[in-house]
């Protein structure tokens, strides 16, 4: 069980009325729980602007599979790179298009390293990476 | 087979200098390959801004499977919108933390709005959505 | 006089612990000022995707004087949305370059248009917007 | 004058004609000048990554001048740290709120500290950092 305490936060009355609504819109349970995904999300965006810092990340990918060596070669990086491989989902989206999603764990540096790796292989047409954190 | 054409392109030489330093430090195989993925990437980035678009969208998230309710809502919530999502993807972190990856397919709008509603749910401590396009 | 309103919100200690950190790190004042701020930031983040609300920007662009149109068809281009920009300041950056940020008030919208139509003038070389909030 | 020099690259049909009417939408000149700019902003994306390189960026702040003691901070820290700060703009937003408009100089790890020290500053509602490059 994670312990939990309770502090007196000052709000200026305008603002909180607005948080309200935005917490009703984005359908927050109640206001501690929005904020604990505030502060979240600005710690994970804080790590990693550190090379050095562990994390998790997701790569998403897309790239058409008639090119005839894009599996082969990502498949040959992705051994490579084993140890910050955790698993990966693959989806067939059409006839021609292939989705991937990695999932990595590692410092920030060897997570961009490999991710740019796998974007620049030719037949990948689009990847983009997201870094989170099992804070 | 995809089709394909010449086209020439003018470059000051400072810029084409810098760029092809840039190609070999990220891995591109060649200058046309390194260039159609910069217009991939400004035609997804553009076409996410209208909200009636359609695209492909991967939703990452990190959350507490010790909180009892969590896994429970966050399946009846991707049941409920099952039209929108394609697949998933679960990994255990560690003895706490789970990671899942969502991939999803529907308007801008839809995806917006599915992941509003998870990112929300109580225990979810961290969720970042891709949206990326099968062009 | 802005009304001030203290409520109570419950953090797990685990984070509260690192927030604090966080907050010594960034220098904020205390936890209710740091909260404000990612506060403010999300109803910024919100408000910018529709393009109806009304917003306060910054359109940073550096360009090459030497280009003998640029700084002419900025000028114009300026003077045309002239209702939409507040202010500018120019700053000659070394011996080639302009640094030049307007201030725009209007729709996402209307300012996102603008911003397009600036940054695709021939010797601007990179243009990037700020969405923020006089909130 | 900068020297242009002319290069055949190489585009599947289908996303030349994407990339043409994008062109059209943004209003760019031709396809050239349009790569430039996607080329220059991936330069400039990679180059921030990096704390020690050397950039160019504005901080965008929104402040409530009511708040006494805000303005002397804000001109207290930017004096102590004049060596970073090329230049500034100033604008009376309503009767409550200033923007504020810094035009920095420097390596992106100091750019980043002066900035959160003012951002973190009490009074300030909303900062942002838009890193860019005189290149």
């Amino acid at each position: 069980m994670e312990k939990v305490t309770r502090k007196g936060i000052a709000f200026n009355r305008k603002q909180l009325e607005e948080f309200d609504s935005f917490i009703k819109r984005k359908g927050f349970k109640n206001r501690s729980d929005a904020i604990r995904k505030l502060i979240t999300d600005a710690l994970v965006e804080e790590k990693k602007l550190n090379p050095e810092s562990r994390m998790t990340a997701t790569l998403t990918m897309v790239y058409n599979h008639h090119n005839h060596d894009v599996q082969h070669n990502l498949t040959h990086i992705q051994h490579h790179h084993h140890g910050l491989i955790r698993s990966s989902l693959h989806v067939h989206m059409d006839n021609d298009n292939c989705l991937e999603v990695l999932i990595l764990e590692g410092t920030v540096k060897d997570i961009r390293s490999l991710s740019d790796e796998m974007a620049a292989e030719k037949g990948v047409k689009h990847a983009k990476l997201i870094l989170t954190d099992i804070c």
